[in-house]
């Protein structure tokens, strides 16, 4: 017999994928979704950046360089500038998406067996380039009750082994929204400078804070040049996700000569988008602005509706575009499953993600969801009408 | 000491790479290099596809289905049929170019530790993606005297072991541009039954067929519905390497669906490169005509200038743009890097690939190199003048 292999088998699939098919039933039913399960934002891509596509005029589109257009790389050395990360152009590689920079650090950093303690709950797809590279994910609870704030050094100190090589922190947090302090960053880098751990910062949301707090990336921390790994995409903060063009940028001459020879393997990122990518860098710089008011305005209409509705916490996120609730259920699973099988309001109903695909821990998040507010705000406000009137009527209430 | 993984440190790098500061420093000195040492070919990227990603005008540029847009899959559906194969859009998952496909399969269907049997001479990169899949490459030499055919059966049936789990071929192939026949495939297939292994059938230069040769897609041979998977992209097909499309193609269904898994973390293909894809499908039916009668009046230039000269020995191979050739010369590395680092004809060099590249098994390949006819006559004419001068002057000939 022809069989498939044991990480073909344990290969996760998305908890969100189960939910899809009464997602279809309810549309072929003539009910209105509101989808606020998905990090996938209607904010228009800019048309400047499509434009820079569209001026194209090659003869042929080739191969780019491995590591992805130098003039590109010497224009995201300006955009990380700007940021308060200094870099040069021989430290970024762009990748296929946030994705492959993840899969990147993780090949070139962890052999298989090898731990990555990770703060939950966490992007869920962690736990799938974890399980391609072969590695283990070793969670460490954050609770809502301190708003998924970094748990205290001493319960990592607690989980570090001889396998462990790396501490991940996405930061804003997707599926929190939580933004890392100053010195919450500068606790980790200290663990990660004791134990002589990678620190991999996934900042795909950098831009949307909404918050006095100061921002800080590990990548900024003095001493620490040999051990983070800053993992970057276009995707949401250009609104550009279908692009797939993202950057994994280090100062540890080691990591980029090891991950650049997987990127040789492949050949070259996508070429296209990379000019998409490349146009993003001179968008005015206003550009986020605008974004951030209308992303700030949603998180405020839907986390004020959401501590409205009784026995429903939310803390308010400080950065990104997502929310973690905890609600009077005792199954998101089941719940988020029979909002769409078994529930509507004005004939609409609202599409959640269940915490518990979030966490690695079994038993953890059974009583949360997470939301994306990705919608404007009179979808959100017709989605929460619909979560309200849910919880009234659902039976699988906690008591 | 923060280090690097054992993988990172034993992933091949590219033995053409060493050779790139030479070919940059000969530039710099003002000498034309003519590159015929990689496959990037010079054929002009229809301008139908590219304009059918500027006339893109969705608001957002979304995530696509995991398995690329329903529409490209259906319009493939065509395609294959039009080849003789017979699939359905849901046997079809469009990948981040062929490399990814190569990736997804041997995730999919092999364990860390597993064997996967490839004639060599092969594409080098095979080897970097099995290093990332943490499996290993089992070479059979296949010989310049027949052309690099099949090895016998009897050959595959030594190196079985029962961590023997696939036997992937190139075809027609990179690096020997050999064509393979219907007798050798089914061959081929005959074994993968047998002995219950996977067939994985690399076609990334399926149109590029210059003999009379029955062509057949291990796809199309009846029973191996498990076995065989279909690695493809359309780089080559319509000169667009540059936009990283390709697909994996199964009647298996449990490896489609470990493989959507692993599609699915990375969340989805290039999403305006789709666009281009789909758009290939309708070029008209009399597109590969012209370019197929380039490349075959380029191969018939190459082939008759190498064997002309004095010690020279090249195959006339029967598809793909690239041909192997035997030197009179000792050491195919040395050769190359003395072609661009110490030696000129008007003023002009050649790049060529080193054979060894291609080899798994140490020492061969030495006397070999691969010339890919990506350049049109003209060029490949200066091209063959300068080979033909070097290998009277080059001072490490073979006795």
């Amino acid at each position: 017999m022809i069989t498939i292999s044991e990480r073909g088998i344990q290969m996760p699939a998305s908890p969100i994928r189960k939910l899809v098919p009464y997602a279809e039933a309810a549309k072929q039913r003539g009910v209105t979704v509101y989808h606020l399960n998905i990090g996938q934002p209607d904010i228009q891509t800019p048309p400047a950046i499509i434009q820079a596509v569209k001026d194209f005029d090659m003869p042929v589109l080739e191969y780019s360089h491995s590591a992805g257009n130098e003039s590109y790389r010497r224009k995201l050395v300006d955009y990380y500038q700007r940021t308060g990360i200094v870099v040069s152009h021989e430290q970024i590689m762009i990748t296929t998406g946030g994705s492959e920079a993840i899969l990147f650090a993780f090949f070139a950093c962890l052999n298989p067996g090898d731990e990555v303690i990770i703060p939950e709950p966490f992007y869920a797809n962690y736990n799938g380039f974890a399980c391609t590279a072969g590695i283990k994910v070793v969670p460490i609870p954050s609770s809502i009750e301190t708003g998924f704030a970094l748990p205290p050094v001493a319960g990592f100190e607690k989980v570090i082994t001889d396998k462990t090589k790396a501490i991940l922190i996405c930061n804003p947090n997707n599926p929190t929204g939580y933004l890392y302090s100053k010195e919450e960053v500068t606790a980790l880098g200290a663990i990660c400078k004791k134990h002589q751990l990678y620190l991999f910062s996934d900042e795909a949301y950098r831009e949307f804070r909404y918050s006095d707090r100061e921002y800080i990336s590990p990548f900024q921390l003095p001493g620490l040049e040999e051990n983070v790994i800053l993992l970057d995409t276009i995707s949401k903060r250009y609104s550009a996700c279908g692009a797939r063009i993202g950057a994994l940028v280090t100062k540890n001459k080691a990591v980029y000569a090891a991950a650049l020879k997987f990127a040789q393997a492949r050949l070259s990122p996508p070429g296209l988008a990379q000019l998409l990518g490349e146009a993003a860098v001179d968008l005015p710089a206003d550009y986020f602005d605008a974004t951030k008011v209308e992303y700030q305005s949603r998180r405020d209409l839907l986390v004020s509706r959401l501590n409205a509705m009784e026995g429903v916490f939310c803390p308010n996120p400080g950065g990104a575009f997502y929310a973690m609730a905890r609600l009077p259920i005792d199954d998101c699973d089941q719940f988020c499953q029979w909002l769409l099988s078994s529930f509507t309001y004005n004939n609409q109903t609202v599409m959640l993600a269940p915490a518990t695909g979030f966490y690695a821990t079994p038993g953890l998040g059974k009583n949360g969801v997470r939301l994306a507010y990705v919608l404007n705000r009179e979808s959100i406000s017709a989605a929460m009408d619909c979560l309200e009137q849910a919880l009234k009527e659902y039976p699988g209430k906690a008591r």
